[in-house]
């Protein structure tokens, strides 16, 4: 992926919901555009300016409102880090209803904006459903409070979707309602060995059913991936030392009952070593070993930027289809590049990443649009969780209807009527304001 | 409540979404208005005609149309009774993510249209969360295709949102696409009994931490609800036949081990009454004794409904402040009527029940304004499940924002510039293009 930088003349970082607003006002009166900015950690370009938007930052927004230490509900500013509110809640027994290897800088309104996903989705959902309000500011300046801090409330449209995932695009999320499940107490990992995606498939079904209530993780990673993990990656070792598997999978879960929870796991591992689903598996056996697991998930990205030029896809697809498209792109680049097939098995999310050594047209002309069309074909999304940003704004049609876009628009135009809320993102250009 | 009857000279039945759309374009084209209906189950008036409204009546639209039997992605029509959907997805293993007393007769594109709550969301969350994808056709007939079926989709605005909980007023929902769970093999029950409300709030933070995953309902009743039940229902009985006490909680658990959630379940009672937070406790010993137990909860509707007149509130607050709401209501209501609490405690909502001998205006006059004030004050919402159809469309604001009311306002009218939509629902009258 070419990395998107952007330069402004302006950045300006409001410490209050008045300032974004007077900030916005302003902005809107003079037909000045303006790129709403958290940790600035998105894949899709959408947080940097393309020509010389005025950024406003929300970093210095970063006070923790309320937490009610009953109910679990934390209300904060949209500026706060994400492992900051990790931290925080779990002081007090809870935890964030989401995680991500982005943690370290990225920001609550960020996520919200983008409708983040990322590792806990497959147990709690995504932010549609865990965000119980938020506050955000219109183009105009206008101050929409839709704090609320209640699990059920039908009164009227619940617009706070509407800013779930628009990128910024109608409007900045200022402060945020979220509900934060109690932290339960046993946390286990286990690392498995599949001898191909068939199995990976089977074990995802088997464990929905045998693990049902504790899963909290389906993670998976092929053989190339881990290659290129150690490879590229210090201190990084393969839990299998003895062999090279096609696939691996890693499965948290997370309950109240350590004994329980470990004797379901580990009765778990031994029906699916017998039934043949897995070759190889290790739990591990402390929070060190854990980590080291993690480390093995959460260091692709890292290794896939150390490696040279790469093309990142982040798909969601019917799983029974997923692997597919990794074995497609490796028959269509041959040697030219290398494809690394890893992801969210438990949601259908694919990360598809290509490696080159470095960018080169030929390759990418294998790639797109045949990645777009493959996906498109199959009903599967081209963006599972990274958003559409700058880089793939035109190609939304490959995953929404034209209707449904138009009416994108229609609510864009309602919204900001002046386009002046992060141009050039999400929605095509044909269909932009500007 | 009043119950509101309509009469209209026309009620269609549509088979298809082309239908929908064809009655739609001209209905929009003659300025004619149109009330969307499904199972007509709503208790707030929003599926009746008001005036001579044109009735779509969804019921003819009833066909399942996929089941994913490795995902649990249920595509269906929106005329299927939730009912024959709980059953079908039953005989493949799956549940379906929400269960209401209604679900005999309501339709699932009618839960959707109202963001229906029920006994299951405080494990499988809102229907924001669960609905994966729908079809929803505009007022002027267009068709708009959302109809997904993938956990994770980023592209664009997520447009759905807006039609679940519009309650028909900006589109009419033809088509759904439902995440359901796997089911799991056990499920327990157990009927407590606590002193006071204290209790009933301290026994679900204890539940959330120590039956954590396996929770899957946490339902209160008050001494004046059972008293109620006991009297109207027949074959009824009291779980505690020696005694009465103030409060009365059902705990439901899920899982998929019988013994270990049987054992958790034993020992979170035993640790509750040790600590005095029950009474008494008992659990279901087998399918009818847990039937009976919830025929206690569930018939408590019904049971108003016998007694005489009934004024019906649906709130949320929160835990810790709702059932003052009931005894400042009994001070104001002394010998006149009755007041009973019950509903879903573990969401934070509260169905308070006032039963009269009949409908009274000094007994409303003491209830009304007075509930949505006392709810407004107390940040909680004035209508937590049932919506707001045409009772309680003007109420809008002691929940709402005015600037956000606006937005909605501005949404309406974006999407059915007529206002041919189920009108004079949802918003206030105030604020409605007629």
């Amino acid at each position: 992926m070419r990395k998107y930088r952007g330069s402004s003349k302006l950045l300006l970082q409001p410490r209050t919901t008045n300032e974004v607003s007077q900030i916005l006002k302003y902005c809107n009166s003079r037909l000045l555009a303006v790129v709403p900015q958290g940790g600035n950690t998105g894949l899709v370009g959408g947080s940097v300016p393309v020509f010389d938007e005025v950024i406003i930052n929300m970093g210095s927004m970063n006070n923790l409102i309320t937490f009610d230490k009953g109910s679990g509900v934390l209300v904060c500013e949209a500026g706060c880090i994400l492992e900051n509110l990790v931290s925080f809640v779990d002081d007090h027994g809870f935890i964030m209803p989401l995680d991500l290897g982005a943690k370290g800088s990225c920001q609550i309104g960020g996520n919200v904006s983008t409708n983040a996903g990322g590792l806990r989705l497959v147990r709690y959902g995504s932010l549609h459903g865990n965000i119980l309000g938020l506050e955000a500011v219109l183009a105009n300046g206008d101050v929409i409070d839709m704090l609320g801090t209640l699990r059920k409330d039908n009164t009227g449209y619940d617009l706070k979707h509407l800013f779930i995932g628009s990128e910024g695009s109608l409007g900045i999320v200022t402060k945020v309602s979220i509900h934060t499940p109690p932290k339960l107490s046993s946390v286990n990992l286990a690392f498995l060995a599949c001898k191909d995606y068939f199995s990976c498939q089977k074990l995802l079904r088997e464990a929905k059913r045998k693990l049902g209530e504790i899963l909290s993780a389906f993670e998976f990673l092929d053989n190339q991936s881990m290659d290129l993990v150690l490879t590229y990656l210090e201190g990084v070792r393969n839990p299998f030392s003895s062999s090279m598997h096609n696939f691996y999978v890693l499965i948290e879960t997370t309950g109240s009952e350590e004994s329980y929870d470990r004797e379901k796991l580990e009765a778990f591992l031994l029906s699916s070593m017998e039934g043949g689903l897995i070759s190889d598996g290790v739990i591990a056996q402390d929070i060190n070993q854990a980590s080291s697991f993690w480390r093995i998930r959460e260091g692709i990205a890292e290794a896939l930027m150390k490696a040279g030029a790469v093309y990142k896809y982040d798909l969601s697809l019917p799983v029974e289809k997923m692997y597919d498209l990794v074995e497609k792109m490796r028959q269509r680049l041959g040697e030219t590049a290398k494809v690394i097939g890893y992801g969210h098995l438990g949601d259908g999310n694919l990360h598809l990443n290509i490696s080159a050594p470095r960018y080169d047209d030929m390759i990418f002309a294998q790639i797109e649009p045949y990645v777009y069309e493959w996906t498109s074909e199959h009903r599967g999304s081209i963006s599972a969780e990274h958003g559409l940003g700058l880089m793939k704004a035109n190609k939304i049609f490959y995953s929404k209807s034209p209707k449904t876009v138009q009416l994108m628009s229609s609510i864009k135009k309602l919204l900001d009527p002046n386009g002046i809320l992060n141009p050039y993102k999400v929605l095509p250009h044909s269909l932009s304001s500007h």
